[in-house]
């Protein structure tokens, strides 16, 4: 028997995401520090000290020792398929970079239910105990609402004070950002902070006694953001690599492969919670164009797992343990955007894979007690748990929709391109040498980021400041350029009204704002991948919010200049008939469709936003012209396109397999392959069977009846026969090399003199595999992995084995039809 | 062979439901009117006119004429899985009552579209094709929003018309209601429309010549309140019973029957769209204890099933005829409350079994024209698409969460006593002779409805109109007696505020609402179930609106009196602490909870009636404790109540399988059952088939490949097995009954003379059965069941038949089990 490589059985055979990984370790250790990789790689992650809090716990060490996977240290993958204890009464257990098989966690939780449940009756302490069983999720969401809000409040809170401290300092109290501190001055009015003077915020050149109008305040200004951008950003992506790898980009990629049932330790643990919070104020603050709405996702997501390793019964469950993460990702949107609904509408469409109807009700409360606690503290002293929540409430005229469907295409175009450069950008990043220099990448791009941005007013600002500047209506005391308007009192529609002639300001904007969105929509490109937490939401939305703005003011002049146009008949509502904060906020919702892909879940977030029914028409026109028109070069969004990217195995539960093949043409062994390796019910020895486990590396293996007739029994499990055999061999007495080995429970009763004892190993048979036939359509026996949670099948012909189907089968099927047939993705 | 009725494979085995409609047919038959049955009991129907509106078609005529399910006919249930003819090739096709099959629906639907997809290559028109088979699930949806709103907005203006011609008309303009009539005249306070005069509209008694005053005044508004009423109500029973008996009730129990893929033919054809319509109208004219609201849900898939009848795609399929419904649904509520994304998450939490992602969009898109349409015909005259809109926007206190809990508390006791007395007297009106009197029972009903409610003003208003009464605040010009407030201005918190001090209105309310709300409270019990239709939310909300409102008042007052108690320090925020309206709508919400079981969708419906996330902590606090104490009393909601009783074969895909029994514990045969009926795959005649098919029911035949080995190769349906052999009998030459039949593609070349030609009917045979091994939990097969759509599944033991399992034995099991155990409903 030869080591065997061939497709589905082995747990040796690669796969690309860890050989990604292993090439992202060697370049850690470009840094030179001892723990910077121990979250890297097969199994070294075992050893370290944040297991516990990590998305598994090796809580049963006695197995550890097993060579598992050995091939996951030499850089080969170890195999989609893992194993786990079931059949011996543990806990649950799977490798680091390992799938779960949910149908089996879920079978262990009602089994233990049943015993929490059948013991309630007996004492007190039972009530007690199954009471606590029963209620804990309530209590695990509660805290995971409660913990979320409050991070993203302090989050949200320093972003802002060290934005504003490349600007300047409140000299009396440092702690107040610049809102804050001109509070008292009567001075708040929304504009460009440098423009703004008020007695107690010191402008960093005012410290030298420099002027406003000085040519010398202005290199010093400049050159000040510059270099504080340089450390904020340098700060935090040596954080980031050396603390917390995972730490980096949005997460939600990440957050959706585990949601699926894949383990990554350390992913959510206490140290990326830390970290990403710490790091996602610093490239705030240095005013990269990131945003911190994904991250924040993640954030939530780890604090859902830490509060879950409290309590047993998620903590030892991983398909458990995911309901709550499903709810925690709903409370981090929640407090993204103030929106708790669409927070949870998001992680039922976007993130969720497993999502029963009690996860949705409690998602629903994680959310609402998240968005809560964000709002009363108050971190934006508008009342709202956002910056850019929307106030006005003018109504919209039915010709706008045409306007609103043009940006609904510029949304779907922007996202086809931005998607596809992004993922090139991504890829060069990580197939050259480029991914070997993290640091000097974040460096150059934070400096491109800081000069381009210091001298354009509008990328000056604070990416979720400008979009709140943007979706706002324009007031007489705005100062900012866009809402430099002539408001003369016209004649229009036999009444006199403000009118709305745009000045200077305006004019200026009309060039100012589009280099903005040129710089966001590449910088972005950039930035999104690199090794600091980074959100994409923020800037794609600014992108079409200045889009959306522009394409708004010129109606309004259209509107000002020509009243007496047809479309504009009844048009003029209390004096205005346009309102280019309304366009904006559907150019950002379209921007952020084109590019996420969303629907539903973006239509109610930004309904949210503004609080009321009014604009959910032309919302909902922009998403579906956005996603139709980005759907046709292609059906990936963004999260789906860096999951493909980085090769995670995530077997998409929403998109119908559309295909008609068959299970045969799927399973393994291969025409011209070799044959299963297979074990009889009753004709081999232990020795045998130790011989297999050391030259096979496959996890799961058919029992059979007989070589001869080849009716399937069952299977069994690499790690439980490995531990089986050994602890077999301990007690001597029991087995020897030449001992039949049973599974069975049809064994000799008594043993015959001269024949060996025999061992009896029904006990790890699984005699429930779920198996199929080889006339099976693939599309059902997708339905089957991704509905019932499994991770392998058994292939049968009138009741003979015939072969295996493992979830990487089905996911390398998949990539292959998808290749074969672009265009079936157009028609479903 | 004798004729077998044991368990599973046994399609004549009778289960509830069949029985009851059986009854209702006989009792039908008491209005002796010739199609006054048509809609009932087994094949019956099939000659109905209407077939191809539908909910099946049964386009391909030819097989009706086999006698398949005779069984049907003689009151003997046929089984709950039928056949289909995918192994011809001709359109998937169901008998009525039967359960479609959702694993082969969707695998032909993906044939089908892989067809068109082919084909778009070739040609121009195979382009346009492929495109408007894309397309025509939007313009289906788009089409039932449209005609949804349009009916919506009918029937409201109806309703309220018909609502004020209890008590008077306008004189100029008849068609106008009270409200309309009163428009110009500046009368339009809200208020008993008895106790407000506007010269245009007349009291029934000013045109005998009475004054208001009078006491013949007041009886004879009375008589005529009592008489329409009747009227009203005898022409909606009538109609109901005459034209389309399926018009009665909610409709909500069958839809989410219909959507977990049972068939009733008729239960979404034209005659119920029209009937149920006009009824609709008329029972609420005639001011019974009744709603418009679930009723409106059904009209909404009458739509959908109407418009889908329309696109081939949708016609031919079942299962994807119910991504339709589900959509249709979410419109239906949407207009019922004006709330779209309540409606979508209606859809998706109670209705819907099957909901993919696409069609969440699809809903969501139907729901927002649905409610754009009705919005735009404004059938209130308030710019909402609802009565009861919330305007307000007062906060609220940390310290009324007490309050809210009470109500949360009251909300689900309320929901236990009342689904448990609906109940009760719904299965008496079943068993007893009770049920022999449809018309009577209305009769009754509306009589004691009418008496009852004219004394007290509450009760004699429209409940919508009290609804929506209770909901709002009070204002100086509100006429209605609990708004009766002496608003003087009294020192609060350094201030002087307007107190609002009760005066003689508000005391006279404190007896008069109760009596209302029990009145309200009891007559719905009677009246939900009667053979007209009628929806339960407005009644049940009505209720707890009531008890809110009272609450409320009792705090308001508790506040006023004592504004120096420490729970009201910081409370007085303009003058006000307490808002009634708000009790009133938590209270609303609390009943609502209680007595569906809803959660999510209940919080959003409310929250969008109010359009502010405002409210939505003290909502979201009385939906969560109202479920949890209901739930400690039982899981189910009043909808599951109804499906339980009706005995429909409803397969909860919401809750878990919480059990621990294996497939062997359910499988048939049982032990020292007749073992299984099964083919042999090469060793049959002609004629032992047809002997088969002749002398049992079964609708599914395992074959296997000898009777010894007992190894399975497929399985083959009755209904195709008829056929085939009928084909063959017709051809002679082909088939004679001692032909050996050869389900195998491994037949002897050669015809061997002096052996009649076999016949090889491997086209019909299924290879690709679903099988589980006798080990399996239960609770994966379930999931199998519930995920997987499928209707049999068959049980192997090392690769031998062993028995079989149908969707009937699942929900035999389930309700066995959960008679067993009923606590286990606690704990998850």
């Amino acid at each position: 028997m030869n080591k065997i490589s061939s497709s589905t059985q082995d747990a040796g055979n690669s796969i690309v995401w860890l050989e990604l990984h292993n090439r992202t370790m060697e370049r850690e250790r470009l840094i030179d520090k001892p723990n910077s990789s121990h979250r890297y790689g097969g199994r070294s992650s075992m050893t370290d000290d944040d297991d516990i809090l990590d998305i598994t716990t090796d809580s049963d060490g006695s197995f550890l020792d097993d060579p598992i996977t050995p091939a996951g240290r030499g850089g080969r993958g170890s195999a989609a398929d893992s194993d786990s204890f079931d059949g011996l009464g543990t806990a649950g257990q799977y490798d680091d970079f390992h799938t779960i098989d949910w149908a089996r966690d879920m079978q262990r939780y009602r089994k233990e239910f049943k015993v929490v449940n059948r013991r309630q009756g007996e004492s007190f302490g039972g009530r007690i105990r199954a009471a606590f069983y029963a209620g804990s999720a309530w209590l695990v969401v509660l805290f995971v609402g409660v913990i979320t809000g409050i991070f993203a409040g302090i989050i949200d809170i320093g972003a802002t004070w060290l934005s504003d401290l490349k600007f300047g300092l409140c000299r009396d109290a440092f702690w107040l950002n610049w809102e804050q501190c001109c509070w008292a001055q009567n001075t708040t009015q929304f504009g460009n902070l440098n423009d703004i003077t008020c007695p107690t915020w010191y402008q960093w050149y005012e410290f030298l006694g420099f002027e406003n109008q000085d040519a010398g305040a202005y290199v010093l200004s400049y050159s000040v953001f510059v270099v504080t951008s340089l450390l904020m950003a340098a700060f935090a992506v040596l954080l980031v690599l050396v603390f917390a790898p995972y730490a980096c980009g949005s997460g939600i990629p990440e957050i959706k492969t585990i949601l699926s049932g894949f383990i990554m330790r350390g992913f959510l643990g206490k140290w990326t919670l830390l970290i990403k919070s710490i790091t996602m104020v610093l490239v705030v603050g240095a005013g990269l164009s990131l945003g911190k709405e994904g991250p924040l996702v993640h954030l939530a997501c780890c604090c859902g797992n830490l509060m879950a390793h409290m309590i047993p019964k998620y903590a030892k469950n991983e398909a458990k343990k995911r309901e709550m993460l499903s709810a925690a990702s709903a409370a981090g949107v929640s407090v993204a955007f103030g929106a708790p609904i669409g927070g949870v509408l998001f992680s039922l469409e976007e993130i969720s894979y497993y999502f029963p109807l009690k996860t949705l009700w409690r998602s629903f409360f994680c959310a609402m007690v998240a968005a809560f606690v964000l709002q009363s503290i108050n971190p934006f002293g508008n009342d709202h748990a956002v910056r850019f929540y929307v106030e006005y409430n003018t109504p919209w005229f039915f010709f706008e929709i045409i306007p609103f469907i043009l940006l609904g295409i510029f949304g779907g175009l922007y996202g086809v391109v931005f998607n596809k450069l992004n993922l090139k950008w991504s890829k060069l990043r990580m197939t050259s040498r480029l991914g070997y220099y993290p640091i000097t990448e974040v460096l150059l791009v934070t400096l491109a980021t800081a000069l381009l941005s210091y001298p354009n007013p509008y990328s000056r600002l604070n990416t979720s400041q400008l979009i709140a500047a943007l979706f706002k209506e324009c007031g007489p005391q705005d100062a900012i350029g866009f809402c430099d308007y002539n408001r003369t009192y016209s004649r229009v529609d036999q009444r006199w009204y403000p009118s709305a002639l745009a000045q200077n300001g305006v004019i200026d904007a009309l060039w100012q704002l589009p280099l903005a969105m040129v710089l966001q929509g590449i910088l972005t490109i950039f930035t999104f991948g690199m090794k600091v937490p980074a959100g994409l939401f923020i800037p794609t939305m600014a992108v079409g919010a200045i889009g959306g703005r522009m394409l708004g003011i010129a109606m309004e002049q259209l509107a000002v200049y020509h009243p007496d146009l047809w479309i504009f008949t009844g048009c003029f509502y209390d004096g205005k008939c346009i309102t280019p904060g309304l366009y904006a906020m559907v150019g950002a919702a379209a921007t952020l469709g084109g590019v996420t892909r969303m629907t539903i879940s973006l239509v109610v977030i930004m309904f949210e936003l503004t609080g009321g029914l009014t604009y959910i028409v032309p919302l909902m026109i922009a998403c579906m012209v956005s996603k139709w028109v980005a759907d046709a070069f292609g059906k990936d969004g963004i999260y789906d396109g860096h999951i493909h990217l980085n090769g995670y195995p995530f077997l998409d539960s929403k998109r119908e397999f559309m295909h008609t093949t068959l299970a045969s043409d799927v399973m393994s062994p291969r025409r011209n392959d070799p044959p299963l390796f297979t074990i009889t019910m009753d004709s081999m020895t232990v020795e045998e069977l130790e011989n297999l486990t050391t030259e096979t590396l496959f996890n799961t293996y058919p029992v059979i009846i007989s070589k001869d007739s080849q009716r399937l029994v069952g299977v069994v499990y690499r790690r439980e026969l490995i531990h089986a055999l050994k602890q077999a061999r301990k007690n001597k007495s029991e087995a020897v090399s030449q001992s039949k080995v049973y599974f069975t429970s049809q064994v000799p009763k008594f043993p015959v003199p001269g024949i060996p004892p025999h061992l009896s190993l029904v006990n790890i048979l699984d005699a429930s595999p779920v198996t199929i036939t080889d006339q099976t359509p693939m599309s059902i026996v997708v339905d089957m992995f991704v509905k019932l949670g499994i991770r392998t099948c058994l292939v049968t012909h009138n009741g003979r084995l015939l072969g295996i189907i493992s979830k990487k089968d089905v996911l390398r099927h998949k990539a292959y039809l998808d290749n074969q047939d672009p265009f079936s993705i157009f028609f479903h």
